[in-house]
């Protein structure tokens, strides 16, 4: 019999997760803060939970994926929170993008109640979650890994095993890094071919034959070139992770000093926006006018 | 029959070049400041000229491919220099890397004379250049693209029409400036996770399965974890194009944050290097120890 899962943030990125978790079979209950984003998954044969440890005790499984470490200390320390639910021998899985601290915090508070956590945020973006295509980048004990790999499978391609509890987040942190220095140095790139009279659109196709062709080039570039910011990846959740990256280098003494600078883009781009922005946004750095 | 090709600097680049023009037939005249670099390229079959202005004047069109402005300008304006020897209806390509400005004087220079100038810069690395597959980034007329088209034909696979003269220039100084930001925001992540405890080789295969996978991680990130950095474009000329990026920046009024941060970044690997290396080594700003 399938392994009763709990899902707890229905974002971007946890609504398709949950309704991949439903075709897949798994037995699964919600839970929202906003509960009306509960209702498409209970259409879909979710039970919604009352409250987070109310999803956490009816789970062998519980899976986080919410948007930011206060919103992830909440649900699990808060009132009613997820912690107190979870059953002994049961297994946590956060998928938020959080701190490598936050996620060793949480194992040692899992482990005192005889919980095996696994942090595990993935990459792919909400196309990757509504294809179940996401990667999975976890850290924790490879054993317990093994255990929830058809619940990872449901969801994801493919899951990396990291390391120790917060080796997942580590290696989150360090590609959203990349990710958005990329798309940064792409807007600065075409910002200077427009202002120097090039069409930007000839840097990309000169890119898509270059050894610098990407994934990330195919879906950022026709973002920026059309000035379409729907949300994929949110600016305001990329802005975040950077400040998270920043956080663990100058915890570990590493100066990151292109990413400090993007972060500070990133910023700026965030503090003028006034509706939720796709990363692809920092453009915009550069089309004030 | 073939045109005759003049080809002045036998760099990594340029040397590779002028064995394929030789290999498709054309007749070929070399010059090179250091005189023993031509020896090979006579051996399959190239007249060596004694001077930029001899090279020039056999040639029905000339080639230029050194490391900076100032090379070229030598070249150019110099004792013996090309441009008094160009012959009126030959055509002239410039593939250094250099500024617009630089481009559009050379063209002037050029229609004073009756020749047809243009600015085709290449990116593909010596691996490109080995192989015949570079890509020309071309600014000047189409039509003289026309007429030269079987020439870059043997030492490339693509070129690129992208606008008047300068243009090409604008957009290979964009790609670099692309070029140099990937491989620096690979180097901070992996000074990053390696610092936290993270085997750096695990960030490169999560990498492989994201969206920021591309041929430059394929090769700059082997180089990085095994910290060798025999030069395929080397770092001094990187930190060079980014200057000339940020010098037409600064013309122009566009602010590059990102890009003139990782300018000190290089130029610091720069300063502190002792032999030539290939601009992967960036990463040895976080590898010192």
């Amino acid at each position: 019999m399938k392994p009763a899962v709990g899902l707890i943030g229905l974002g971007l990125m946890g609504k398709p997760m949950g309704a991949n978790l439903l075709k897949a079979g798994f037995p699964l209950t919600v839970w929202n803060r906003t509960r009306a984003k509960t209702e498409d998954l209970a259409r879909q044969g979710a039970k919604v939970a009352g409250s987070p440890r109310e999803a956490a005790a009816s789970s062998d499984v519980l899976l986080t994926i919410v948007s930011d470490p206060p919103a992830l200390e909440e649900i699990l320390w808060g009132a009613s929170g997820a912690l107190e639910g979870l059953r002994r021998g049961s297994i946590y899985i956060d998928s938020s993008t959080v701190a490598p601290s936050l996620a060793r915090r949480i194992a040692k508070a899992c482990a005192e109640r005889g919980v095996e956590f696994l942090d595990a945020p993935v990459t792919g973006g909400t196309w990757g979650a509504e294809k179940g295509e996401l990667v999975f980048m976890v850290g924790g004990s490879a054993e317990t890994l093994k255990h929830v790999e058809p619940v990872l499978g449901a969801m994801g391609k493919r899951w990396f095993h990291l390391g120790p509890h917060g080796a997942g987040q580590t290696v989150k942190l360090a590609m959203n890094m990349i990710l958005a220095l990329q798309v940064d140095a792409l807007a600065e790139a075409l910002a200077l071919v427009t202002s120097a009279g090039v069409a930007p659109e000839r840097l990309v196709e000169v890119m898509q034959s270059s050894m610098a062709r990407s994934p990330l080039l195919d879906i950022k570039a026709p973002m920026i070139l059309a000035r379409n910011y729907a949300p994929s990846f949110p600016l305001r959740l990329m802005h975040k992770d950077l400040g998270l990256a920043l956080d663990l280098a100058n915890q570990l003494g590493v100066p990151l000093p292109a990413t400090a600078v993007a972060r500070e883009i990133y910023n700026a781009v965030k503090g003028s926006a006034k509706e939720d922005l796709d990363y692809a946004a920092v453009a915009r750095f550069w089309q004030k006018a």
